[in-house]
């Protein structure tokens, strides 16, 4: 975006629902001078908690963000919320993790690269150098960190220190076929997006194409969802289908997947990268 | 709903965009004392029209509807606007127009008769007796009026004026086999819906199925949309399509529609009766 | 069907996959006088077996239907393989078993009433008596058998024995809340159908809607299968999904998901009455 | 494929319904030594044609293909067919004809690149130079032909030479923004395929994304089809849908379209180059 483009805030807030919660945010930021440009919001009725998105133009606040931002917080302190606003002028800083399909990260370079993705690619980190070719063709810095069961710890701490230092804010596993250590996660909480090839709760684990097969479903499906020290049982984000029938072979399901994969989990980064997603509990909630 | 069901209300407005639409209509409505339990907006930036649906609990409300509705009138004559408020203990009251197909119509009352749908079902009028029998089973009065070329103004003019001593919102037209003249629908503007069988806007007028299978596309649908005055080009609530092949006969096409025609029509209903189709133009905006 | 309709034969073979296979049962009922009206085969590259389904005319064939099936046997044994012909002047018998849900037996009684169940539904069986209304209806014999843990042996022998006389080649449990006995399962294998209310192999058992609920899938399904010894683990006929979003309640999946349920147990009965479903292992090859 | 691999041919026929087809066919092939991978077959019942398509081994045919053919076309006259044979060693010999959007193109270069695509991608054609980069970074032969309307004649028979000299089989218009003369189509007949951003019948012409923002539909296509004299009026080979919402702008269609739009036509692309495309009168049928 251009420097003259007008500075858009995305709010993303939690809290016990309560009578005027709508009305007291959206005054807030009407007195501030802020011009709401979308609100959506939604009501957990069996726990009676609220969660809000809310964008607006930042052109006409008089104030600082760091003002804005405490004002604010006097505000959902009141109403005990969680929050994060984040600016149009301080994109997503992604980091790719991939290995040696390159179908996702293909697709992400290609959409980022036609200005689809509203974000920064960083950095490219795999445990192959297979895939070096595609981030010199897209000019985005590769590391290579190839993984063993000695070194481990080592190369994690390594990677942990690169994303750091490029102040990485969500990683994306596009079909990395490693799994980091519950230290790792830890320090990304719902900042960490993985690919599942199959319809998660089913066919957890390796292999879920082959095990697709083998049970006989007449639909596969693919899984985008947060890392949690639990594997494969992150909060989802997002899940597509797609129908096989006995002609399928593995490898046809494969290849069908491939389009799958691709598409669930761009559209879930989307979703991250526009503050489109509130995790709640083991869930998500998604403000399309 | 039981009497001591909290009341609800349910604002659909649009106006020309401006700055502190949201603020100002949430603050109204939190001033009344009411309790915001949705609300959704969206600006049509080629436009700069600004549309809302708001929903609240009136429990807390301590002035009348007649004065909360003649002091939100001042609120939207300040703003340019249009605007429709609906309440849960006033629920759309339907007549159901037929001929001979039942599918569409026994869908309506099955979902009426397990509490699904928000609306009074208040009569269903036929210019056949062949579903007499439905009307009977769910206990609905049943009025016939046989349409010819010779009678159609007299037979519309006594329909309308049952219509009227039944005070009918809205009608559904469940495969109606009929023309309505300009001057019928011109009663009811944006509030007859009805369901073509195609994929609207290819194949208008009669036969779309035949269409569908001269043409040999690979994808049928089924259209829901008002009744305005040139035929199958009012503004589209709902569509849906499904997959057919070379081995479907126009036979086949008709059974695949039957489910497409049933479900869409329910849905564009379920949209209208909840308050959730703000036309405009020849569109709509559906605020799911 | 009238009497003159004539008279077609399907059959469902398989064997282990050799040479000329298509040649010799199309030759073979080309020299009995058969018309083929359809031919589907498959072969299963990893087992190597051959699995088909050919549909012909009889009106031509110069001798009896045993005489015929006596031949074809010793073609059959030559190549090792199973099958099984079905004529049809000689439709599949079918009953239903219900307990409180109507959504599926309502769409298998209605399109049977108006034609579109190439079968003759004889009885429908449940432990309650909330659908009896309905087999009233649509003047289908209704058997009440109120299961305990008590009485569950003697009624399960019960129903087997009014089965058998009525000569039923086809179980569907349209919604039935109970679990049947091995023992029972045992006399009918690959001709008991069930609906299960997900996406199998994903939440097994009892209340999916819930489990969907609680793990925040994005979508959800239900899932056609033969009945097996082992619970929700049959070989799966059809499957079908539709998209939810965290607005949707418990109970919103409920109402969704009947509209799959009834169209995939629907669906699953069609592939079966029509002779296009072939077991194999845990699988099921449709012939569609 | 390696030159080791068996040769398999496939047959496309069509001819007046018969009795005995299939076993003539068949039979036919078997004494040749040929071992029936794979039979589909179709009658258009109202026209009483027959249709089929059939995949054999010819590793243990005696005989040479010209022999074969020239044997089999008596069987063809016989029962008055039209018929095509290919071979495995003999794929489809592709030109890509775009202009300025790479998303079609990059997808075929991409499947092409991993073995996903039967055929062999001879040469690009444009009109313009911007994708010249993916014709370099796939290593396919580039050819640029700027057209205007003063030289389309010349330019066109400057194509079909060089179409000609690389005995092309298939041109695959991927988003080419120019509309082919009569002349040029009436060389390629069903062999000519076409991407189109709509669900034709709907949306012909030019800008159809804008038409579907217009029209306000709740679900946008795309069209694959052979290119005829009257342009977006050719066969259809493969459609697909996306749902969309007011939400949705005109950019946002195209975006979503995007996807659609090559999926689309890469299934056209593979269902023809693998033989599985009768076209018949205005339609096609597809053996899948």
């Amino acid at each position: 975006m251009a420097n003259k483009a007008p500075l858009v805030a995305t709010l993303l807030l939690s809290c016990p629902d309560q009578k005027g919660l709508v009305a007291r945010i959206s005054q807030f930021i009407f007195q501030q001078g802020g011009n709401i440009l979308n609100l959506d919001e939604h009501v957990e009725s069996e726990e009676k908690m609220f969660f809000t998105r809310v964008e607006w133009s930042m052109a006409e606040v008089r104030i600082s963000i760091s003002e804005f931002e405490k004002e604010f917080s006097e505000l959902a302190n009141a109403i005990s919320a969680e929050w994060e606003i984040r600016y149009s002028n301080d994109k997503n800083r992604l980091a790719i993790f991939v290995s040696k399909y390159e179908h996702c990260i293909q697709e992400i370079l290609w959409l980022y690269s036609i200005g689809e993705l509203n974000a920064q690619i960083k950095l490219i980190i795999s445990n192959h150098n297979d895939l070096e070719y595609l981030a010199r063709q897209y000019n985005i810095p590769f590391h290579l960190f190839p993984v063993t069961a000695q070194n481990k710890f080592e190369q994690e701490t390594k990677e942990l220190k690169l994303l750091s230092e490029n102040r990485i804010d969500t990683i994306i596993l596009a079909r990395y076929m490693q799994v980091l250590s519950n230290n790792f996660v830890k320090e990304y909480p719902f900042r960490i997006i993985n690919i599942h090839h199959s319809f998660l709760p089913a066919f957890m684990g390796s292999n879920p194409y082959r095990q697709a097969y083998e049970k006989g479903v007449k639909i596969i499906g693919a899984t985008s969802h947060y890392v949690t020290e639990v594997l494969d049982e992150g909060p989802i984000i997002e899940q597509d289908v797609t129908r096989i029938t006995h002609r399928d072979s593995p490898k046809d399901l494969i290849s069908k997947g491939r389009e799958l994969e691709r598409s669930v989990l761009v559209r879930a980064i989307k979703y991250h990268i526009n503050s489109r997603v509130l995790p709640y509990g083991k869930k998500t909630i998604i403000f399309e």
